[in-house]
């Protein structure tokens, strides 16, 4: 299979993006995975160097279409608006997050003309990227807006049992209850799908979770479950879905850790978060799905407690990396496919 | 120490239940841990000598004042009433949840009247003691009620990491939020406190969750966490209490499996239900806690699909009885200290 050129983004360089950044790409998996590119500043890779203890060549290109491949050595887009030196490391800095937010549109702009086949970046810092003027509730919307997405797309959580799927995300509890409809799973549930199938679920298991403890208990604890979600999951299935629910959050994720389903889609935030961050937490994905672009990222933090220590794992990062490989590869042998070539 | 006596009872015969607590007599370690006398029927005994493949000697008496201490053999207070040829196994019985819900009363009226300490059961199957005529959303409601028990009380899930206790229970996700006030969250902080110390914990660590994503982001995803959680939770504090929160669910329970926490006191069902079971299912305990009587349960229940096989484990059980022990000791101790004996 071709190798595809994917963008890597350092991160926000106030955490240990930087560190893990160079970390993976000292070890040559990366170069194994795909075609990288390291797009942000010269001296944000310096100091990663630093932080890692590692020494890596790398060339600097003004564009991406000047790197001819295979790169003899790591091919730097050196955007130069940086500087480490007038920026506080391990807190949170608002113009560190206006300058990470900057990068990735950049990058955005790069793979909507095509220059790039995927983006994933080392961790952000979400309350950096608001303060900076990114005013989103979340990365994934900013991403959707700045590449005016149409359709549903959202977060997605992959760890190596399981990816979750959100019906609803970053809102209050009870705004979530009254967002739930059949409309809006049967499209979670169709992303889902989709996804896996990218991911190379030749036939994904995809479970929906109740809202209800017990799954409302036969309309007990609540009528959600036989309202809204049964029928949408019982519709979905006589279409050829394979997928299974409403099944109680409880014990749905003991029979996904068990290698039932291969996806999960979860009605509200904590329901799948509590569970995924429990079962992987440090070799966990976030994937913003059911977008033209692919964008990957680990799920841990910037973890400001141990920036420059030289100790943070680029696991999490490198399983980022494969992910975004892998999504980009089946979203050009689609595109092939769609086009008869 | 004096060893106190604590009631065990077999659990529904169409379960685990016998098998289990044969297998846990069997041992030795039930009688390291308390005075065990049995509860129930000597042929649901005789069925779970059968599936253990183990001989028990025992002894039936009538009535639990009978027995003599340290007593020769195990001692069974034979309520002839279950008669397993005339039940199937494997399979929720009307029948057997109706006998199930009447030994256990017997057991409450001989720890109202003073004699056993605490009871312990083993698995009962919910579906059938609700159609066994026994009509309330929980067996703890079915506890307080048998009980005439006044004040807070609730369930209690327990694992070696750290205990739950909940704001809500069974009760539909949207009434749940609700029901969630400033006084509920402290009587259940407090309920948490007392049965802490009853486990041994000389301070007791507690976390109160969050209730939305991200513990509600300043009020930007909902705001029950600044007008409600907070204030109770500083209220607490101020009062000497060892109270942390409100603390966004999906780190949470990441924090208290590191041993930050003691006890973690949950909003709604699900929140701490996915973490406990997917952290502990098999080792896990039930308690019916804040009631004048002890009762405990294993967490996992009838285990239809391996009745009758030899090949249940009595961990959970075991951990039941040790945890009965405890919190009899407690209140036994608390009560000499109130009355200054």
């Amino acid at each position: 299979m071709k190798k595809l050129v994917i963008g890597v983004m350092l991160g926000d360089m106030t955490g240990i993006g930087p560190e893990i950044s160079v970390k993976l790409l000292a070890s040559g998996k990366a170069a194994e995975l795909a075609r990288v590119v390291i797009i942000g500043d010269a001296r944000v890779l310096e100091l990663g160097m630093r932080d890692a203890g590692v020494k890596l060549g790398y060339r600097p290109y003004s564009d991406v279409e000047e790197v001819r491949w295979p790169a003899e050595a790591l091919p730097l887009v050196d955007l130069g608006n940086i500087d480490p030196s007038r920026i506080p490391r391990g807190e949170v800095s608002p113009e560190s997050g206006r300058l990470t937010g900057e990068t990735l549109k950049h990058m955005i702009n790069l793979a909507l003309s095509g220059k790039i086949d995927g983006i994933c970046f080392a961790p952000l810092n979400k309350m950096a990227l608001h303060r900076g003027g990114w005013d989103f509730p979340d990365e994934h919307r900013m991403f959707a807006e700045l590449t005016r997405h149409r359709g549903v797309c959202g977060e997605m959580n992959v760890i190596p049992e399981f990816a979750t799927f959100r019906v609803t995300s970053h809102v209050a509890l009870r705004k979530a209850i009254d967002l739930i409809t059949p409309q809006r799973i049967t499209e979670v549930v169709q992303l889902a799908d989709r996804t896996l199938r990218a991911m190379g679920h030749s036939a994904p298991r995809i479970a929906v979770a109740a809202l209800n403890p017990h799954g409302g208990e036969n309309g007990l604890f609540g009528d959600e479950e036989i309202r809204i979600i049964r029928p949408a999951v019982d519709s979905l299935r006589a279409d050829g879905m394979g997928v299974t629910g409403p099944v109680p959050a409880d014990t749905l994720f003991l029979r996904a850790k068990r290698g039932e389903f291969d996806g999960v889609v979860m009605m509200y935030h904590d329901q799948g978060q509590i569970a995924t961050k429990l079962l992987g937490f440090s070799k966990g994905v976030t994937v913003t799905a059911g977008m033209d672009i692919v964008f990957t990222t680990p799920a841990h933090g910037t973890a400001f407690d141990i920036v420059g220590q030289g100790k943070a794992d680029p696991g999490g990062l490198e399983y980022a990396l494969r992910l975004a490989a892998k999504l980009a590869a089946a979203r050009t042998t689609g595109a092939r496919d769609a086009t008869g070539k």
